[in-house]
C-alpha cells in the first residue's frame, strides 16, 4: 500500500494523441506499449540516467534529440523489456522500431523517442513490438485524444510493479488563458529482472522554446526526481521528458509570470517524483530529510544522501526507532569535510534530538518515537555553517522490500 | 549461523597481557571490558574511522599517540557503551578513565589507549567503569599472560552482536626466529542501538620502530578492513590497532623478509575482515567482487564497492538470482568516467556473462543460478582499460538484515 499517495487529478493536454495497448511483452497481458503523438508544433526537451551503462533507448533518444533539435513528433514506450544491455543490436532494433512508428505516422525517423524498461539482456521481440506499433498508430488516427481515458491508459501503460499509476495536473492563468501542465511517472519499482526504471513524462500545452523548455526541465528535476531515493541505486534507463505542445499561449523566462509557471512545473515534477516514493517497494513511510545550513546545496544533498540511503536508517525508520546515532553516523560518513559537530542540530519532526555535540536538552526517547511513529517523517539536519538548504525524499527499508527483490522468481 | 568462519588457530603473543571480565556495562553479564597491558618495549600504531562525527575514545585515541609518539602501555577496550555523540562531557569522562587505568598500572597518563563500542548518546557510567579498571588492574597483575584462554577470552570480551569470535594467527620465520602476528575483531554487527563499530587489535611479538609499523598497517588495512562493506555505513568509533611489542626479532622494511612479514601481517587482517563479513547480520553468502583492468585502485574500488553495497544486487544474492543487469547498473552509477561498455567483461565464478556489450555467447540463466546458489560467491568485472585491480568483501543483505536491524527493540 502506498504511504499517502494522493495526487492532484489530471485533464489532458491539448496536442497529445496517446494509446495504450497490451502488445504482447508482457505475459500477463497487461497493457505494455504507450505511443504519444505530439503536435507539429510541439518542442521537447529531456534528461536522462547518468549511469555510464546506459540502454539502447537512452543511447538512441540522445541521437534524436541531438539530431532534431527538440522537435518531436512521437514517443514510444515499451514495458516488458528494457533493452538494456544488448549492444549494438538493441540500437539497431530500437532505431528500426522508431522508423516503423514514423512510417505508420508519417512523420520524420529521427522525430521519434524510444523508452524501454523491463527485463534486460534481452533483444526486443521484433515481431510483438512492429505489430504493437501498427496497431498503437491506428489506434490514434481515430482517438478521442483529450479522453481523460486514454491519459489514465497511460499512466498504467508505463507501470511496471507500481501498485498505482502517478498521474497528476497544474494549471496556471497566463494572460488571461489556462495553462495545463500534466505529468505521469513510473516508480523505481525495481522488481523486474534486472532494472529499476524512473520514466516520467510532462505535458504542457505553452509554447515555449527549446532553451526555455529545457532550462525549466532541469530546474524541476533539480528538486524532484533528482531528490529522490529507495535504495540508492540508478537505472540504465531512468529519462525524464517535457512536451511543449504549443497549442497554447506563447511563454518564455523573460514573461513576468515564468516564475509562477516554473513553480507549477515543479509542483508536478514534485508530485510525481515524491508518489514514486510513497509507492516504492515495500515503503512503510514517507520520510523527507531536510539538510538546511549548509555552504551549498550540493553538500546539503550529500548528507541527505547519506541519510537517506543509510540501510541503517532505513531499518530503524521501518521500525519507528528514534535512532538518532544511526542519523549521526549517517552524517559523519557523509564525505563533507570539516563538519564540526558542536554547530549540527538534528531534529525528528520539531524535536531537537541532537545540538552542542551530544543528545539535545529535553530530548526524551518518548517524543523521539512520537515522531516516528507517523507515516510521514521529516528529519532537520542543520549543519550552523552557511545559508544552503535541500530536501531528500525517500522511504524506509521494510520486509517486503527486501521480499520483493529477492523473492520475486521464487 | 556465519558464513564458512574457520580462522587458522591463534597463538599467545609474547609482551602482552589480557584482562576480560564483566564489569555490568551489558546488563545480561556476558563479559564486556577488556584491557592489554603491553610491554615496556611495545610500538602502537592505529588507524581510526574516517567519519566526521567521530567518537569521544577516538579523538582522545587520536591525542594520545600525538603525545606519546606509539609508546602505547594499555588498550582500555568496553562494549556496551560507545561514549559517542557525547561531546566534551565524553571526552573528559574517557581521559578519566586512562587516568585511572595508569595510575592502577603505573604507567604515564598518556600511554593508555581507549575503546568503546555499543549505545550511544548516553555517557558511560563512571562508578561501573571506574571498579572495571581496578578489577582488570588487579587480574592482571597475577595473570598468567601466556595462556592462550586470555586470548580466547578477549575476543569475546570484544564482541557485541558477533555470533562467533574473531581471533587467528599467522607466523613467519625470521632470521631464525619465529615471529608471532595474532589479531582479534569484532564486526559490523549493528545491533546497538546506534552504531556499527569494527574493532580490531593485532599485536605481533617483532620489534618494529613505528614509521615502518604504521606503513605497515596501512598497507595491511587497504587490502583488508579497507576492502569490506556490509551496508556501506560507517561507524563513530572504528578503529584498527598494530601493536609491536618488541620481545622478539628486530625488523624493518629493509629487511629481506619484510615482504614476507608483510604478507603474514595482511593474511591476519584479511581473515579477520572476512570473517567480520562471513558473521555479519543477516549474512548468508560471502561475495568478492573482483574488479580488475583498471586504469587504478582508486576506480577499481569503486565499482567494486558500488557492486557490494547495491541493495538490488545484495537482495539478488540473498536469492540466489544470477542477475547480471543488477551487475551492470551497479557498475553504471559507480561514477567511474567514460567506462566503455563493448570493453567490460562481467563474470560469475568462471562463467562469463557479459560481454562485448551484451549477454555473452553460451551464457545461459542456469550456468549463471549453478554460481549463485553457492554460498561463496565471486563477481569478476574486467573493466578492459587497465591493469588495476581490487578486490571488495560483502555479503548478501536479507531478511535476517532487516530484523536484527529494525526489530532489536521490539
Amino acid at each position: 500500500m502506498p504511504v499517502n499517495l494522493n495526487l492532484p487529478p489530471a485533464v489532458p493536454v491539448q496536442g497529445v494523441e496517446l494509446a495504450t495497448l497490451a502488445a504482447g511483452l508482457k505475459r500477463n497481458g497487461t497493457p505494455d506499449m504507450v505511443v504519444a503523438r505530439l503536435a507539429d508544433t510541439a518542442v521537447t526537451a529531456a534528461v536522462f540516467t547518468q549511469s555510464a551503462f546506459c540502454a539502447a533507448p537512452v543511447t538512441l533518444c540522445r541521437e534524436q534529440l541531438r539530431s532534431n533539435g527538440g522537435a518531436v513528433r512521437a514517443l514510444l514506450i515499451n514495458s516488458g523489456n528494457a533493452n538494456a544491455g544488448t549492444g549494438q543490436p538493441g540500437i539497431a532494433m530500437a532505431r528500426g522500431h522508431c522508423q516503423a512508428l514514423a512510417d505508420a505516422l508519417s512523420i520524420p525517423p529521427d522525430s521519434v523517442l524510444p523508452f524501454s524498461t523491463g527485463v534486460i539482456g534481452q533483444l526486443l521481440p521484433d515481431d510483438i513490438m512492429r505489430r504493437g506499433i501498427q496497431d498503437a498508430a491506428e489506434r490514434l488516427a481515430g482517438s478521442e485524444a483529450m479522453s481523460s481515458n486514454h491519459w489514465a491508459d497511460a499512466a498504467r501503460g508505463i507501470m511496471t510493479t507500481d501498485t498505482q499509476p502517478k498521474l497528476t495536473s497544474q494549471s496556471v492563468t497566463i494572460d488571461g488563458q489556462v495553462v495545463t501542465i500534466t505529468g505521469m511517472a513510473k516508480g523505481a519499482g525495481m522488481i523486474q529482472p534486472g532494472m529499476a526504471t524512473m520514466l516520467s513524462y510532462v505535458f504542457t500545452d505553452a509554447a515555449i522554446e527549446l532553451t526555455d523548455l529545457d532550462a525549466a526541465l532541469r530546474e524541476a528535476v533539480d528538486v524532484s526526481f533528482n531528490a529522490i531515493t529507495v535504495d540508492s541505486d540508478t537505472s540504465t534507463n531512468d529519462a525524464c521528458v517535457l512536451v511543449a505542445t504549443g497549442t497554447g499561449v506563447r511563454l518564455d523566462s523573460t514573461h513576468a509570470q515564468w516564475p509562477l509557471y516554473l513553480r507549477a512545473l515543479t509542483r508536478v515534477c514534485s508530485d510525481l517524483a515524491q508518489g514514486i516514493i510513497r509507492d516504492a517497494e515495500g515503503a512503510t513511510k514517507f520520510i523527507t530529510v531536510c539538510v538546511k545550513g549548509g555552504r551549498d546545496v550540493a553538500e546539503c544533498k550529500q548528507v541527505g544522501y547519506a541519510i537517506a540511503n543509510s540501510p541503517l536508517v532505513k531499518t530503524a525508520m521501518f521500525a519507528s526507532d528514534a535512532n538518532v546515532g544511526r542519523l549521526l553516523m549517517a552524517i559523519g560518513k557523509s564525505g563533507v569535510q570539516d563538519l564540526d559537530a558542536s554547530r549540527i542540530t538534528v531534529s525528528l519532526g520539531d524535536v531537537v534530538a541532537f545540538s552542542n555535540a551530544g543528545i539535545a536538552e529535553g530530548y526524551t526517547e518518548a517524543r523521539g518515537s512520537a515522531v516516528m511513529a507517523q507515516a510521514e517523517i521529516l528529519v532537520t539536519v542543520d549543519l550552523g555553517r552557511g545559508d544552503a538548504s535541500a530536501n531528500i525524499y525517500t522511504c524506509d527499508l521494510s520486509h517486503d522490500y527486501v521480499s520483493i527483490n529477492a523473492d520475486y522468481r521464487s
